[in-house]
């Protein structure tokens, strides 16, 4: 898990995902040649900070996001959330501005309902935080802030070792709204005729999705995908023997969000292994839900 | 209104609207040959479950909506809803799981704070559940579930019988947020360079929107259309001699929020019959507005 | 100050901007011939009632919007927000219905809990009502409704003067959810490979953006930038000298949420004079900001 944990610790919160995109594309330069089929690395200009590896003839395409949770300072001593980061007094936070690198403390103030950074400086407006990584593995678990979706990255990269057909798009602002599904689903569409998506995210464990029960197949959150779509994906997961969770949920979105509401008829389904203290420093993933992670993605790529 | 009870009676909702489809289909094919033009009837892959008529040479487009509210099974007993279903205790709902046929009661548990079904047995998750139709019609209304939107698709095929120039798109996911408008509406743009569009879809009645006083043709709901188009299809309106309303709303919406925010200049209007009783079981439309619906929308398609 | 008063004084709510693009076509054709390069004048269907000038070869792109808040005459007194106006008793209205021009006074019925106008006589149904102009102007601060987005407009004129490569687009809709942007983009993006945004529009003062202290570059409203961009303008802002303050908020957006939202990879920055009494008849900007704003788009504009 060195990768994941080198993954975790890398500053991209929405809207500033660079850092990531250097550290994936060092990544697949090296390792790609090892890999089973040589993909097409398409970045620059036209994608923004995003990236899109392209195998063989594609027929699906994965989509991760890079970017994490954190927090804009505002004036004095405020800050305001980038996506829905959780607030406790004392979280550990870390960036930079001109001054050099920071670590701060997160606090409520509960006088001026504000939330605030405690340091020994004043930091310069608009720079970003995010929490601090404290990495932590044992035989049965991985933890860290930004399991979401440092993970479905990671879960990606192992897939992509040995896919032949397909796409991986490494897409930006998930965490806050979404700004780069729209325009790399229809460059997709629009050169690959793909319409098949797979969103490669964490989510979360409820009464109903357990942890180490295996990766969660999402019927739906707060949109519902293509009903026809799901169930071949759910026949596909059946045959396989690939332990897998389903998930019924109201609430709660994804770069599907985007997909959902494209120009071009894409079907799509959150796969995802389930965590727990979700957009804490503390996320915690059962390994064998990455396990199957990993397997079912490896499985759907090849035969949906 | 024998077709519009078998519409109302169809399992389809948002996010499953095959059954819609292939009924249409169906019906489409049984009955084109005696209709005063025949349209090319457009499906498959690159629309989803939707369905595009196009008649001779279109200026204008009806979008309906095929989809209807409902539920999905969560963990347990436990309901999710699907777009804005009304909840009273009691409701009778219908699905199907690989158990079979599935006729339970809605209740929402005070005490859990949840929406739940009773039954006797467990329901599959993501099973999907919806309101049991049971269709009244006197001389002056016609009552059942569903109404919104079978009717606003029954008027539709009203419409088909004598549209000459013109384009129906049967859609999907109204009540879920939307999700096939902005496929549709861009295929439509492109390939026949179609920019007007009428939203065949059922409103509310209200203190100013009367039920049997006519059709209404709504200004605005929570968004608001361009207003000069909408000033032309009131002219139309008015000359045509054919009842109608001026509806003015602050909330709801429709398929029209997919083509306001399109990539193309689409410019819409919102023409339905009021109902009462929205999302229930027992919506209920008065049939002089039902007739002067389709008899404004047939002007309107040639007018327009 | 003359045209700004003039544009503060054009009825122009969302969706209806027909009187704006009106008074901006003869404004332009009559002053174009003394601007330092002849933009093309695109309008006309395609672009419903927005404009575009093209000047040379451009390579970024100045949204201002041309709509205003306002209100919607629904049914007996009631009235509808266009966009979100604020409330106060006796703020006075004007507007137009087939029985003649209409100045009215807007209050809130507490025991209806409903907003209503006051006037002589029932007004017509579906009739937009705006905030009556009372133009303001000191040595220092000019005041009037409308400066949101009048001024954001004049600003864009007086950049047009010198502009030699680069789009201005006049945009509908800002104010009530969008409607134009994403339909303009497009067309820019695919006829002119444009992907560089600037949104002239009006922003807030806070507590971290004062009157007087220069125009604002916001980093992030409710919606996040991509850093990358902004960085960019950040720089090219300090080079020139121009005063100049870095807003950073969480709430509040703009043309830009189209463009964020966009199938094409476009970066925005929203850069604008900071006001007092935000969408109030009282709209109070400093003038050393309009006027840093105007240098500061003259040189973004060269730059970028």
């Amino acid at each position: 898990m060195k990768l994941l944990e080198q993954l975790c610790k890398i500053h991209a919160p929405s809207g500033n995902e660079q850092n990531m995109a250097e550290f994936l594309l060092s990544y697949i330069n090296e390792h790609k040649s090892s890999w089973k089929q040589q993909p097409e690395v398409l970045r620059g200009d036209a994608f923004q900070d995003c990236i899109l590896l392209v195998f063989g003839t594609p027929r699906s395409a994965i989509f991760a996001h890079m970017d994490s949770i954190g927090f804009t300072v505002r004036y004095g001593r405020q800050l305001v959330k980038i996506g829905g980061p959780a607030i406790e007094n004392g979280y550990r936070l870390t960036g930079e501005d001109a001054q050099g690198k920071i670590e701060c403390s997160l606090v409520y103030n509960e006088e001026a309902e504000e939330l605030q950074y405690i340091y020994e400086r004043e930091i310069e407006r608009g720079t970003e935080l995010v929490f601090k990584c404290d990495f932590r593995e044992t035989d049965e678990t991985v933890q860290s802030c930004n399991l979401d979706n440092r993970l479905g990255v990671w879960s990606a990269l192992q897939v992509a070792e040995t896919l032949e057909n397909g796409i991986i798009a490494f897409s930006s602002w998930e965490e806050h709204g979404g700004g780069s599904v729209s325009y790399l689903s229809r460059y997709i569409h629009e050169q690959y005729g793909v319409k098949q998506a797979l969103v490669s995210d964490i989510t979360w464990v409820t009464e109903g999705v357990l942890a180490g029960k295996g990766v969660a197949i999402s019927m739906r959150d707060s949109l519902i995908p293509r009903r026809a779509y799901v169930q071949r994906i759910i026949q596909i997961a059946k045959a396989s023997g690939i332990s897998f969770q389903l998930e019924v949920e109201g609430a709660g979105g994804s770069d599907a969000k985007e997909l959902q509401r494209s120009d071009y008829p894409w079907d799509w389904c959150f796969i995802g292994a389930p965590e727990d203290n979700v957009h804490t420093p503390h996320e915690i993933v059962h390994k064998k839900d990455i396990e199957s992670m990993v397997a079912l993605y490896k499985v759907l790529m090849e035969k949906l």
